[in-house]
């Protein structure tokens, strides 16, 4: 990993799986790799893709890059399974139609799962995005389960997010109202074909109008049938329409600016943790004191203003 | 603020309105409360109760107290709005079950909104909830709506997580699968008096069964139909069954050991995170600095190196 620039420069998909295998393992090179990339990074549109499972996200995904090849542009995808061993079913299948994909040219995969560590997985994912980016890759697709908080961490990390869902929403709608809506910037009712589509275009229309308009952007809602391509087109033209809204309002370099500091502030606190962990393991009397809040015999407070004064003394 | 302990003695809904009153507004009084609930908690059971918007949780919640009350149990509730403005409708009728509810006697409610901080007010509930703790309330309800990331944070304070549910859950099943179902003690169908209910019960059952049985605890399913208190009870003999299953098998006593250590946790980050700032605010080169990290002019693990390391010599 000493050349590591070359990697950067070469950019064939197997330097550029090395250096994701890194980053995702967090080993000791990666810090590298992400100085090396953070400089590099910046071009590429980011997209999040969320929605319950069982929507087609997956062969929507699959569609979207085939068209987005065919206008000359070279993609990253991420998969991220935030789910636990409770959903192993609904892996398989993603994985089948993921091979398929990953027969296109200029086209490059990778996959993430939790290891049962759901805040590392959101670290992960921006991780990879930026390596992606640096590697310039001119869209990146994130394509993640609509499920808790874990999506939240990783769209975070979108420029524009696509909430995908089926017809038939029913009380389901009642829930999304009060979460993913929000920070969705396209909507898409997926087997359009299916019974209700209009009705659920309707009802997500009037939710949108409900909504307090924070942006000049109001959100499109998409019609697709993705099996058979069919609104692929017209979805792909609302994401790049959503790009050009975003660059023209200085949204594009904001969302930037904020990623950036967001990343600083975790390496920060993420440097302070590992000191407040070695100062702890070499003071038997900060061990003891921090048993004795375990138990509740301590307050907890008393021992934080403790052991910071002592690792500032230090 | 001078005599607290006083306001732990006394007793009186009054005094505790204004301790959490501080504690949600957190005021430089604050962490002497929290200091002083520290010792005292530890004795109350806390239950978690969650769902979809409109399945009822407000009138559940309310017929438990009464109930509850009617055993003798002094109450706190903690009403957890996670929501944003998108949502200001759901607020209105629940505010008035509150109200329906504050008349009870034994039953002290504490509303939490989330003012554009989530994380705060996952923070704000373990605050809100010690010191009810300390207040020596038996029985802690904390109502939360289940929608993405805060859900899972406000959740954790909780021993018994009851998932509440209606008849009908169709598609919304799937999304439920690989989130919240994991962390249920309790499963409640609601507004069982509707079509489907127990075509909703063998689904939670089978998905129960499916899961990989991580412990000795089974969940219970309970039909409710909360407006006419019907299966309350049955779901108060569950509740007071799963704390008897929390103690026996010394769950109660290593929860609380990780909340002390969560709580030691957070302490120190907000410390150190405290100081970070202060030191960024009087070095005028670090500034700068950032503001190159801002721009994708610096990477931000050098920055943020040079920000941990200073600080240390300081």
């Amino acid at each position: 990993m000493r050349e590591l620039t070359k990697y950067f420069e070469e950019k064939d998909d197997v330097s550029l799986g090395k250096l994701l295998k890194e980053v995702e393992n967090q080993t000791k090179d990666s810090i590298e790799i992400l100085k090396a990339s953070s400089s590099r990074k910046g071009k590429a549109h980011i997209i999040g893709i969320t929605g319950p499972p069982g929507a087609g996200k997956s062969t929507l995904v699959a569609k979207l890059c085939k068209k987005l090849v065919e206008e000359g542009l070279s993609i990253g995808v991420v998969c991220v399974d935030p789910t636990s061993p409770f959903t192993q079913g609904s892996l398989l299948g993603d994985r089948i139609r993921m091979q398929e994909l990953a027969k296109l040219p200029n086209v490059f995969i990778k996959s993430l799962a939790t290891r049962g560590n759901l805040g590392g997985l959101a670290a992960s994912t921006a991780d990879v995005v930026q390596v992606l980016d640096a590697y310039e890759k001119d869209i990146i697709l994130i394509e993640t389960v609509g499920v808790g908080q874990i999506e939240f961490d990783v769209l975070e990390v979108s420029d524009t997010v696509v909430l995908v869902n089926v017809p038939g929403l029913g009380d389901s709608l009642q829930t999304l109202k009060a979460g993913i809506m929000e920070i969705a910037d396209l909507f898409v009712i997926n087997q359009a074909d299916r019974p209700g589509a209009d009705e659920s275009v309707k009802d997500i229309n009037q939710m949108v109008r409900e909504s307090v308009d924070k942006s000049d952007w109001r959100p499109p809602i998409q019609k697709t049938v993705a099996t058979r391509e069919e609104g692929v087109e017209e979805l792909i033209a609302h994401i790049h329409q959503h790009k050009e809204y975003l660059v023209q309002s200085g949204l594009w370099k904001e969302k930037r600016q904020r990623r950036n500091i967001t990343r600083l502030n975790h390496s920060i606190l993420s440097l302070l943790s590992k000191r407040v962990d070695e100062y702890i393991r070499e003071e038997d009397f900060v061990q003891q004191k921090i048993q004795e809040v375990k138990d509740g015999k301590l307050d907890p407070f008393t021992v934080s203003h403790l052991i910071v004064n002592n690792l500032a003394e230090k």
